[in-house]
């Protein structure tokens, strides 16, 4: 059983400091998407600011009920996975309440190196494990150094041609979704 | 050698009509990048209209020359690869002035169902073939039936469970580049 989270906070930005991000319309629709195509239970954007809720609540009322999931149903059964939360804790929470166990987190970056989890390994342990597992994204250039340290799992990067992976995290998304659930 | 274009025209909309659609700053942004990671030689922009391409230029002049190309240099490495042209026969022309060979063409979609080749074949004729290929992409509701029939080869479309395979076409670019060229 597979979640995922977009956090806009807290994440670094590209000098390091922490900071909060502002939600962007088309990572909802792609990561939703992407979600939607490999069996995802539901994809939190998790982002603590009243203002961004709002706004965030607005685009996914208008695809989930408003003249958007009238005019597109496969955009509205993908953006029907979105659920919006403050903080990550939320998340955990929401997914204890859900299924009745904790779920085991699992950070990812592109810079992550280390201790990591293969993609072939978290493979097998979705497949084996009667746990949830909880796939943590950051939004601008990554979670912040707490997200990771707290995780149960990082992630193996994925390592491009000559040193360069700089994916968009809507494209990363995507790319580990399809290396962790494909036959 | 490895070459995809993104096609504004002809595409279908949700209609099924044959449409011009507008360039989005963020397919360029992330295929560009996902381009970059997966050791792509170039990506095409391919769009007829002269506003268009006033504007695409205007985009990418600042990531490639202009503040953009300053303040974040992997997204310079990454836009540098983006080029723009009016129609495929100019993209295929301009690979065959690049290399002396004539690129084999292959059609993507998420319909395309029947002669397909596999990812894993085209993997293969990209590692052993001498010739360049170039992967076709199709923005709005996919390319055209002239493009697909024209095509040399169609390829797979990426399956999701349960029938859904509704990824935005930023997400099936990086999937299908990981696909087709990761060892």
């Amino acid at each position: 059983m597979l979640y995922i989270a977009l956090l806009h906070y807290p994440v670094k930005n590209k000098a390091g400091e922490i900071v909060t991000t502002s939600v962007v319309n088309m990572d909802f629709h792609d990561i939703a998407r992407a979600a939607k195509t490999y069996g995802v239970q539901a994809f939190f954007i998790v982002n603590p600011l009243e203002a961004q809720k709002k706004l965030a609540s607005e685009i996914l009322r208008h695809w989930q009920e408003g003249y958007g999931s009238l005019f597109n149903q496969k955009r509205k059964d993908a953006l029907t996975l979105v659920r919006l939360q403050d903080k990550l804790c939320d998340v955990v929470e929401e997914i204890i309440n859900e299924t009745g166990k904790k779920p085991k987190t699992v950070a990812t970056g592109a810079s992550l190196a280390g201790r990591n989890l293969k993609h072939s390994e978290l493979k097998k342990k979705l497949k084996n494990d009667k746990l949830p597992y909880l796939l943590i994204f950051g939004t601008d250039s990554g979670l912040a150094p707490e997200i990771i340290e707290e995780a149960d799992f990082i992630l193996e990067p994925i390592e491009g041609v000559e040193g360069y992976n700089h994916l968009a995290v809507r494209s990363a998304a995507a790319v580990i979704l399809d290396r962790i659930t494909r036959d």
